[in-house]
């Protein structure tokens, strides 16, 4: 059994104007599922709704809890790619689960994203890792502690 | 560097009617890979543009021989999923390389599709797994030779 | 009150293979009209789920009975467009009603279709075009009797 | 010829994130036109692109120059919602042209937009009104001068 995690992030925004209240939506994961033939064999619990620029140690030590006491033994997160290195930094030592952060450049409801390419890659890559913290992100896997986003080229590298 | 071979199949078809002469289109993969970001380390090579019901013994030489020649050992095969069992089996015997196929059951072309979730997770298949044939379809990794299309259900199980 | 018939062909198109038992689905403008903030002020019935191809005398003598029998005045008829200028034609002394027939080259299915355009390019039509029979295609009104379709260029054109 | 000018709002927006530099983009209506089989008959022109909420007295009478300037009778223009209806105010008085605008909830660049509907809408209502100056939106047609934004229901509506 797959567990996901939800904290939000680029995949889950929806579009949002001046005069909007909300600006991540409801996790569209279990849809994008669906449409690839998986209906069964997951839970999915919404930890947080936030941009990860805005995430803190607070959030970051609910995270680690929810992967700790949660009974299945392969994790997917999807989180914002801004603070998901400091995320899987703060889970590295986590070291009997299999632990996949994976995230979006584009949300998830735009025509053009690579959120359904980066879930159906971070769900290979959970089955087939063994135990340990990486981040799944642009047709790459890289380990926990050595892996930062970069900005102006808009994708992951190793350090 | 990634090989990637097309031979047609539901990913590829463009939408045909009494009037069409073409059933099958340019693969969209590389349009989805750049949608993904990933714009780099492959190459693409078209070699069959088939309904894999219409394929033959002749069509599977081809095929392998593609394989066996071509320098690289990570190689995805995208393929129509009638036939793709059959195909794997053809190319089990060959040890050296990671060999993947996939397919989708919606077209590319569809607003709703499992094609890219289907991609993105046979590209973590072919950079985690050992040599070896495998089908990856539905979210699961199959061994060629064990594994057979379920027609009813629309989905690959083991045999 | 707007009211739609719906009669198959490409618009409501599915995917099918040689495996497939239907190859025109439920039709997609109740979806296609909510996205667009419309929900209210129409109902909407199937008639014919054929391409139209296939439409016959006995099909056309339907249609025409649903559009005279019903209380509506602007009527919207989605159709196959191969034979869409016949129907037009045999609707055409129906004098007292304001009736558009719209379709579309690419299945509202695809990722790129001219249905939604068509569909919103036909309800202005349906609401500013007076009583009489008319065909909405490629961002053209035609009246029936004096239309076309020109299947080497894949568009609409007067005779 | 239709004239089109674009001056911003959702209809063009990108996903844009506390990094980002560009919210509004170019504009997809020359894309949304030809997949929907329309590729000659029109120019365009972008003349700003700004949220509608910071358009000011200055950038309403650049809007009103452009179209009284141009040599077309048929006009075309994308804009903000949020003050959609001013500008149409500020437009009012020219009387010798058919002047629509029009655009979106939700941006033409997501999954799902009224973005397509409305320029399709958009299309056959500058076809079909006589000269004046008009917005049409969620399927209907608004004179200048009677018509306003209902922000809480996401709708326009007579005044």
């Amino acid at each position: 059994m797959i567990q996901i995690f939800t904290t939000g992030g680029t995949i889950d925004k929806v579009y949002f104007d001046a005069n909007s209240e909300f600006e991540i939506g409801e996790s569209l994961v279990p849809e994008l599922l669906a449409e690839s033939n998986i209906h069964t064999g997951y839970r999915l619990q919404g930890l947080l709704r936030k941009d990860s620029l805005e995430m803190n140690d607070k959030d970051r030590v609910l995270v680690r809890e929810a992967v700790t006491s949660c009974d299945s033994h392969q994790i997917l997160i999807t989180h914002g790619t801004d603070t998901m290195a400091e995320t899987a930094q703060a889970l590295a030592s986590l070291r009997h689960k299999t632990i996949v952060l994976t995230g979006a450049m584009q949300p998830a409801r735009m025509r053009r994203s690579d959120s359904v390419f980066n879930i159906g890659f971070a769900w290979a890559a959970l089955q087939l890792l063994p135990a340990g913290v990486y981040i799944a992100m642009n047709g790459e896997v890289f380990e926990a502690g050595a892996v930062r986003k970069n900005l102006k080229a808009q994708r992951f590298e190793r350090t």
